[in-house]
């Protein structure tokens, strides 16, 4: 004896969501039964109009309702300094620091040979043509310090080493309030290796 | 710069859920993006339907989509057995089990004086009606073992005291499978106080 049809669907549908078991999926089912008529009307909606209505940007291929996106039709932005991320979230967490005040190039992923994740899959090519085009003077790596991100880090600068383009990747290290104790010996290492001088 | 609208309503949709905080509803909502579309039709719809089509059965008040609930609709069950939970999640548990072949009543929550929770709030008179009307032979209480659950317990034994009915409630005490030394001191004194003979 199971729950009504129903729930048990919608049970069903939050189970596949990511990290979302049985036992939450049934929590979370039973009580929209008490929610918001409005706000379930709302969520219905979004979860029937989010595939339909979200695309890609045609220039930097983050998510966007339109064909370009807020950022890049962003008049006072600086255009020739591009940020490389491996995912629209990162543009949104750098976003929050409300101090970058360049535009990005979202990859499809990074280099992974391992995967079959060759640099065409990633859309390089397409990063490497605005390069050359919209005369960009710098180019900031922010991708994962992982092997697949420093691979990704390595074959873009090689690529990128003949053009008349900075080519910098942000600084790994010891994060900020961070126990030294606790940090890990390979972040431990890469923040001695890359020690800056005490002005 | 926050993501497409489509998206942050999502994003604000699942943080209406209980226990999704702000990343986790981010994480979700970017998930849709990637989802097979006929179970995102499902989902949409499911959100849609679960208050229009979901109600309580008349008789003991399960979720179900029509008057009367599968169980109470069930003739292969023994009328004359109630147990008497205090949400609908603890019915579909007990019959995980497979065991009991009763019927149900679902209490609208457990008695409360410091909530303003009374007798009446819960349901109890349709309770009362119910054995009164049905000939029932067994009341199984099988409430939450807190000073609520306790205080309904009581409440339910006395107010059936004069009738031709016997009130059990399930045992409390050490779960099968727990370490002992992690084992709660009220459990433990609960479990000590309801030892029963080994035959």
């Amino acid at each position: 004896m199971n729950y009504p049809k129903t729930i048990q669907t919608l049970i069903e549908c939050f189970k596949k969501l990511p990290g979302i078991g049985e036992k939450t999926a049934e929590r979370l089912s039973l009580y929209t039964l008490q929610m918001d008529e409005e706000v379930l009307n709302i969520f219905s909606e979004s979860l029937l109009n989010v595939q339909k209505k979200i695309k890609r940007c045609k220039k930097c291929n983050h998510l966007t309702e339109e064909d370009i996106c807020d950022i890049c039709k962003d008049k006072t932005r600086d255009f020739q300094t591009i940020c490389v991320v491996e995912d629209p979230k990162n543009i949104i967490t750098i976003e929050k620091i409300g101090k970058y005040n360049g535009v990005y190039f979202v990859l499809n992923g990074l280099i992974s040979p391992i995967d079959g994740i060759t640099p065409e899959d990633i859309l390089l090519d397409k990063l490497v043509d605005r390069i050359n085009n919209e005369k960009i003077k710098e180019v900031i790596l922010a991708v994962k310090p992982s092997i697949e991100g420093e691979t990704t880090t390595l074959y873009i600068s090689r690529v990128l080493s003949g053009m008349d383009v900075k080519v910098t990747k942000i600084a790994h290290g010891v994060p900020l309030g961070a126990e030294m104790e606790y940090v890990d010996l390979m972040t431990l290492e890469t923040a001695l290796d890359n020690r800056i001088e005490v002005s």
